[in-house]
């Protein structure tokens, strides 16, 4: 019999309603052979209030233990701004080295599009985990006074961009379209964005089989909207990533689907799984969020793992249970979605 | 009689085209007692290939004169990325310290947006234009190896800062709605983000009649797309208010009809107008393009020097062609747009 050691951290808001039907439905995909051995960690807001902590050395040495992280999401207005998201989640991504975020943009039928027409979208986006403008490397100076300045430094490196380039042509050569855009603005920001380009080039003359394109990251929120369906693997740094992949779920029905996978490929760190949206605090605890992306989270974390039948499960589970959602009468609850799809996964 | 002395900047591809159509429904629309003396700057690719020049210092001087200018769009694919782009379009925008880059975004009647269900969108961005990461502030070490490592500064003031959220306050509280967002992403970029923000807040405190509220950048894409008539003004730094302005173009019907003004609100410095689009090398030459946003950057241009009335015309024309054109039985070419809002705005 195997063991799934999983780490757990449901974090703030809304966090802890998903990630409970996140794990529903990972058991009830898991054969019955697979011990899931789940070790949750309180940490967030509370943790914060209670004891000044964000993420204790303590605590850190301990998830390097597990096979994977399961969070749900991270951050509360009782918080200063930037407190839980650079103290807990952004330096998670970053001593686990999660160069890979992975955050699929995907239409599923019967999901309404905001969009005229419902395209047809299916991409994924390979944004950069480690680096770029969200370093940390940023200071300011006469603070607080009417002479501050205050500085933001991205940080580039051709180690950095070149494996994540490379694993994003890996993906787009795996996949039928074969299709890669780099997304950068490098008649702007000419220094990291001719690195990505260069390093962009340079790789893609070992992958003659996957077509190349490039855009300003500007004109490719045009395209999401306008045109989604030339996308296949999209390839960008760690900010252009973030703001395109809310797009992105905002254009395939939502954030409350977007599920987003934080890879460390080399294993020497376990990755972390988590839906793309945040918190929510206006909705916490009435059972109103959506456990889907969590749910789809859930398949990621599965798939990497090496469970590919099981992830595959979940994600027709949760398709077919997209499809039936328009039809139904009232919206149902978070563990009412939790429980449908923990029942068909099984079923 | 009175003199407009106008610099135009035709620039690069379509920008030539465009800045035609621009100027002759300029001149259709001012007084017969209005004398416009155009002088025409050749700048962009063919010069930068002629004589490597991109702006020299006697063409930035010479063009201090001028009341307003007039620009079409830089940028082609036989010049590397970025020298035009860095060498003259923002070498203008820093050395006229535009600092309000003002791009509105309107669905006008009968135009299709992406959007389903066409909703109700009638904003203004507020983008500052001469700060954040647009400085140039960047760098690399050990360039064109595997081991480059790239930079790229935001550099941001508070009196860079507070000059811009203060026109835009003064902005929301001349419309009727009244409503200020600042967009930022304060909880990554801590120092850049909780500098906007104090300032922010602090102005706020002046402006009671204005309700304010807090985005980031991440989730204003979602609202672009899922809620765009929440908007009213907008004010976000130079790189988020490039990204979310081509978004805004996309959803109120494509970069075709997007205006912009690069403003000097102290006029020590001409300012600038300009449409959102680039120089589209691909439909170059052939009479495609739309000469729209132009136009309405040209309104933008007569309002900032005072001819209200005759802004006011043209974007009256322009709201009337824009409602007939989807009953046209063929698309109309770029001079025939021109000729038709001239005639509009003689009439
Ligand atoms: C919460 C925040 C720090 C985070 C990010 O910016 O990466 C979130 O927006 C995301 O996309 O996962
Ligand atoms: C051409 C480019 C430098 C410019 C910018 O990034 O500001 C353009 O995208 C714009 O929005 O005016």
């Amino acid at each position: 019999s195997r063991t799934l050691r999983l780490a757990v951290i449901p974090g703030d808001g809304i966090g802890q309603e998903v990630v409970a039907e996140g794990l529903k439905v990972l058991t009830s995909a898991l054969p019955a052979d697979v011990k899931v051995e789940t070790a949750e960690y309180d940490l967030g807001a509370r943790r914060y209030h209670a004891t000044g902590e964000t993420l204790p050395d303590s605590v850190l040495e301990e998830l390097k233990g597990a096979d994977a992280i399961l969070l749900g999401a991270i951050g509360d207005p009782s918080v200063p701004s930037g407190v839980l998201e650079r103290g807990l989640l952004l330096k998670l991504r970053f001593a686990f080295d999660h160069h890979v975020n992975l955050r699929p943009g995907k239409l599923f039928p019967g999901v309404a599009s905001p969009l005229a027409g419902n395209p047809d979208i299916d991409f994924v986006v390979v944004r950069e985990g480690t680096e770029g403008p969200y370093v940390g490397n940023g200071g300011s100076l006469r603070t607080g006074t009417d002479q501050e300045i205050a500085t933001e430094v991205s940080l580039n490196t051709a180690f950095g961009i070149e494996r994540v380039v490379r694993d994003a042509f890996a993906r787009a050569q795996a996949r039928p379209r074969k299709k890669l855009t780099l997304v950068h603005k490098n008649n702007v920001l000419v220094h990291a964005g001719h690195l990505w380009k260069r390093i962009f080039d340079a790789v893609a003359a070992e992958y003659p089989e996957v077509a190349t394109d490039y855009l300003h990251v500007d004109a490719a929120t045009i395209f999401f909207v306008t045109q989604p369906e030339r996308f296949d693997v999209i390839v960008t740094d760690n900010l252009f990533g973030d703001i395109l992949t809310d797009l992105a779920a905002a254009v395939t029905g939502g954030i409350g689907l977007a599920a987003s996978g934080n890879i460390n490929p080399s294993g020497a760190f376990p990755s972390m799984f988590e839906p793309v949206h945040g918190s929510a605090p206006d909705i916490a605890g009435q059972g109103k969020a959506d456990p889907t992306a969590t749910i789809l989270s859930v398949a990621m974390l599965l798939g990497h793992l090496g469970y590919a039948a099981e992830a595959a499960k979940i994600e027709v589970a949760v398709a077919a249970d997209l499809a039936e959602r328009a039809a139904l009468a009232a919206p149902r609850s978070t563990s009412e979605i939790g429980d449908a799809l923990a029942a068909r996964v099984a079923g």
